[in-house]
């Protein structure tokens, strides 16, 4: 890796535009499927497989990040694994991802530089190229990233469950929720939690596995468990029931959980950021190896709610609302 | 267009997340290259080409635009130009795009939809699709929008000018730096500058064009004329000279000229925002009708500007830098 060609105390406006893009670009090594990579007006992507999968996130500091919270290269490989995910979700893999970066002056060049490594590191996860981005300036620190990727069956909706179909899911679960209540209270322990809110590491090969499977709905969960279920419920038309049985607390949530005074169990219900994938299955039997069944779908009663935990309503947080 | 379903004065806050993406999805119509639209973790694209062109921008309010300038339609249109121009300037055609929306909670939720109206307005110019988007709050508004589209050709690089080749233009050039101008100084007129401003019109049908013509490189001019052709020179590893009477300055910037004490033809040569197109021909005859030859190519001198006018070092402003 090559040494940062600005002076360690530079700021992304001391760089300039064009100097901090030369030094990004050398960060980002090429794919083979990149048939044009960053540096002109776009750019150019071979695509063997008749159809590309396309999502975009927003990641906001102060929002969805603080930078005293988690370093340049951790707010990247966050970024990337949020929309990593996406395609994960859909049963696909990632190929290639541009990044907008919305900066203040005073950024530091270095900032960016491992913002890009860390961005990097985790598209190598996947195999995935960083073709093109764009670079400007803002108050506030935005990073903007659009993931591009292809399935190999039918992409796996969010409205395919049926009543009949088990939930199950796959990935650690609330481990982030319970890093970041870690950090609000100004604590860096248990480091397994912090580390896990600082860099989730979504299960990026059981998408695709799912999707082999015959799953019949799928989402990965980047909002909270209950809230992300409710979509998969809305979208299908159909209820899920989370039972509480299903899931063993792992013991670093349950030492928050007891050090805060709240039950861990809600670390899991309504928790995001770990980017695990919940998905519905017709029976059991197609469930792959590593994930969990953690409950049921049923005919949808406009009287109930769309999501209920052990049968009843839950009445925690589900997840985090972005307005 | 169904109505608004919000009160005429709510903000997107008032709206919330999921009713806002609701409303906003009902805006943006869906092509029959679209296999599974906004709504999901991710939308599916069919891809025919065997390949596909990927550009993405960012605007922020206060630097890209001001609210108080270009209302919310024209921000969109402005914003969907941007990007579609960048697939043109591959001599590609743009099919989908993403739109991000970092955006303060008081924003009224009307200006996201006019904004989106504005944004598919400009999208339907070339029949291209609103296939995803996110939305989330930030203290600044911050618009990042992600474009795919193919080529029938081979895509026109910046790298590929060669000396003897002819350098043309095709589309209004220095009309929205004048509009600026104009808004700048707290005037509205000549309304035709302001309106060039406030709604650009790229020459979308020119980039196919060209390419099928043998352009050998092709950039827009988003910063302004003089930088990006040096983006072409650097790009080429060429010189560019441009010649000042190959423009006959339009009355409109004459007149504004004359009230600001400035050379109009600062706007033509410094001004972007016109998204006009750049390119090199290795003849005149090959340039398509409609170009107008501005310049020439040469071998680059290491001790001379990579651009020139009439073969002097330009000393005014050649465009605008981010940082």
């Amino acid at each position: 890796m090559p040494a940062a060609p600005f002076p360690p105390d530079a700021t992304v406006s001391d760089a300039g535009e064009f100097g901090l893009i030369a030094a990004l670009q050398e960060i980002f090594e090429q794919g083979e499927h990149v048939l044009v990579g960053p540096g002109d007006d776009a750019a150019v992507l071979r695509v063997r497989t008749g159809h590309v999968v396309v999502s975009t996130d927003l990641m906001v500091e102060g929002r969805h990040f603080r930078r005293d919270w988690v370093d340049a290269a951790d707010v990247g490989a966050r970024a990337a694994a949020q929309n990593l995910s996406d395609i994960n979700a859909m049963g696909g893999t990632a190929s290639s991802l541009t990044v907008g970066l919305a900066a203040p002056a005073d950024l530091p060049a270095a900032w960016a530089l491992d913002f890009a490594r860390g961005f990097a590191e985790e598209c190598a996860k996947v195999g995935a190229s960083v073709v093109g981005g764009d670079l400007t300036r803002s108050e506030v620190l935005v990073i903007s990233v659009t993931v591009l990727g292809a399935c190999t069956v039918a992409p796996v909706l969010r409205s395919g469950a049926a009543a009949g179909d088990v939930l199950a899911l796959v990935g650690r679960q609330g481990w982030a929720a319970g890093g970041l209540a870690v950090l609000g209270r100004g604590f860096r322990s248990p480091r397994v939690l912090v580390e896990a809110y600082r860099r989730p590491e979504p299960p990026y090969a059981a998408g695709q596995v799912a999707a082999d499977a015959g799953a019949t709905a799928m989402i990965d969960v980047s909002d909270g468990l209950l809230a992300d279920a409710a979509h998969v419920a809305d979208a299908s038309g159909v209820a899920l029931d989370v039972r509480r049985e299903a899931f063993a607390v792992p013991e670093p949530l349950q030492a928050v959980g007891a050090a805060l005074g709240a039950d861990p169990l809600g670390f899991i219900l309504g928790g995001g950021d770990d980017h695990p994938l919940l998905a519905t299955f017709a029976t059991a039997a197609d469930v792959p190896t590593g994930w969990q069944v953690i409950g049921s779908v049923s005919e949808r009663d406009p009287d109930q709610p769309a999501v209920t935990v052990d049968g009843q309503a839950y009445d925690g947080p589900t997840g985090w609302t972005h307005f």
